[in-house]
């Protein structure tokens, strides 16, 4: 089958692969639907160390049962599943609490020998555990709503859920990628009367307010945290969602954020430190979340994605096919694409 | 009257102040029956520049009420109250959600013309809101567990609240002072079915046992983490207390934390970034906390105070008269004396 691997910074390919068989009695093989690329995708790609071999890459993919090993009980051939972005046995103690990133089985597409999510087909460890059976017959608009429950729209809502955004908040979102926007989508889900996108490129924000944000501020820094906290009566968001993973942004979610409250941050740390200095400690500000334990969320997000009360896939804004993979990643990057859609 | 001031570093005096007179129509004078002092007094012990004139000092103080101003509803003159280490109309937005030490119009004792908590009377301002009655005429042991609600105890309630902490739960706190300790009491309160205290001073980590530490970890940084992983079958604690203020403590909290959970910290920061980079984000740790708002927690910790649940109080391991509260900063920065309770 063809796969995306990635060689080195800003080389992708897609080459021929070995076909995904089923290894032990508790995988599934999937021929992928729909895939994309994801904003994380982009650090290895801008620093990854050259590799003759490739590597494979992509973590959200939704497709069709094709195959099911003995020992798997509620899937069979034929269904359309989501994929969340890590594999996960949904069973230890970890899952049941609701933590899948940290599942004491689990592991990540494209290492120790699984398939990445950007190729034709993927082997599913635990695949009783990983996948969530979806319904129906959808159409394309559906299925790229249906696609971000693998990572996007869940990160947004754990954002969301980890600054523990409640029915009446103000909320502030820090970045207008893809992530931002599913953030800014989370919140108003979730019931904030007021939410403020910090991010300065219109065509994004402007998906934004269709996702609920009620108020852009296009500054950065000191100045946005003065912004935000003009139209907060000074005293700050009761929720901040920090979707960069720069401390820059960082810094500008705590300062933006109203005493007593937390900052939920997903952005991918590029950081070692968190600047919660003596300024902070006195304020009562604090900070959760990371990376999101998708699985955890698809059930409760998947309804509202079903009855059009969300349309989380208005984030994709270019489809490739496999081929167009290496040129999507360049759009991505260059930002001349939010988020590319991938139709293997 | 006399009372107790700072005039720098090492710098301590007790001198002759005017006596405190009712100033709004919302204050009350209080006559300080016990007051005490704090871990966090010895910041300005050891760092405070030269003050000719001097700066009064104290926030943690209980006594009798002497007067009130004519607005003041709740209290009457005779009245046993303890003051949380800031005073708060207990009115407004911040108040009602119980973050007090953000009151709207709140402030700091010793600061703004007001009278310090380490002297023998002081004007209460917004004395309704601030002042909680005591019931019954207490002996000693029961009035140095009730001047705790002034600060180290609600300190040591609010990192476990903040780390929230839930029965059966496995605690880590980090440091051995008074803050410490609270917390371990608190968490035993809380329900947490096991302790790890992090202290090498075995007379404090002995009373820790007594306030329900099942484990003491003497080791500190790395070799701290190792042993915490090791008492809990490599996972780390549920939560984690970090009752010390430096940045390495608060590494080793955040280290010791289980995947999921949360760093409640109490130790006054004194530092500016917290290490919480790629390895925290992707175990989902965060942190809580900050300085502690008492007075939202005195009606809730009272009961246990009354009935001998818990004795906070405990943590007093010398009294001294007004006269000896310059050599009570000296033992307890020279760690002689754990904590000093003040009988003027």
């Amino acid at each position: 089958m063809k796969a995306t691997l990635i060689h080195g910074r800003h080389d992708i390919r897609v080459a021929d692969v070995p076909d995904p068989v089923l290894r032990d009695d508790t995988d599934a093989i999937v021929r992928v639907l729909r895939s994309c690329i994801c904003g994380s995708d982009l650090w290895p790609y801008n620093s990854a160390e050259d590799s003759p071999g490739g590597n494979r890459i992509g973590h959200e993919f939704l497709g069709v049962v094709e195959d099911t090993g003995s020992a798997v009980r509620t899937l069979r051939p034929g269904q359309l599943v989501v994929a969340p972005f890590v594999w996960a046995d949904n069973t230890c103690d970890f899952c049941t609490q609701g933590l899948h990133t940290s599942c004491r089985h689990g592991g990540g597409w494209g290492s120790d020998g699984t398939d990445g999510g950007q190729g034709e087909a993927v082997r599913v460890p635990f695949a009783d555990g990983t996948l969530v059976p979806m319904p129906g017959e959808p159409d394309d608009a559906l299925l790229a709503s249906m696609l971000t429950l693998s990572d996007v729209f869940p990160t947004g809502h754990h954002a969301a859920v980890s600054a523990n955004v409640r029915r009446g908040d103000t909320v502030a979102v820090v970045g207008d990628g893809a992530v931002g926007l599913s953030a800014v989508l989370a919140a108003h889900r979730l019931g904030a009367e007021r939410i403020i996108l910090l991010g300065r490129h219109t065509d994004r924000t402007d998906l934004g307010r269709t996702f609920g944000a009620t108020d852009v501020v296009a500054e950065r820094g000191d100045e946005a945290v003065e912004r935000v906290r003009e139209l907060t009566g000074g005293d700050g968001a009761h929720a901040t969602l920090e979707c960069v993973g720069y401390v820059e942004a960082l810094r500008t979610a705590i300062e933006s954020t109203r005493d007593g409250g937390l900052v939920g941050r997903v952005g991918v740390s590029q950081y070692t430190d968190v600047p919660l200095g003596v300024g902070s400690f006195m304020r009562n500000v604090g900070i959760r979340g990371g990376v999101a334990p998708a699985r955890a969320y698809i059930e409760e997000l998947l309804p509202d994605v079903l009855d059009g009360t969300v349309r989380p896939g208005r984030v994709f804004d270019r489809t490739v096919g496999l081929d167009g993979v290496p040129d999507g990643y360049r759009a991505m990057n260059e930002r001349e694409a939010l988020k590319v859609l991938i139709a293997p």
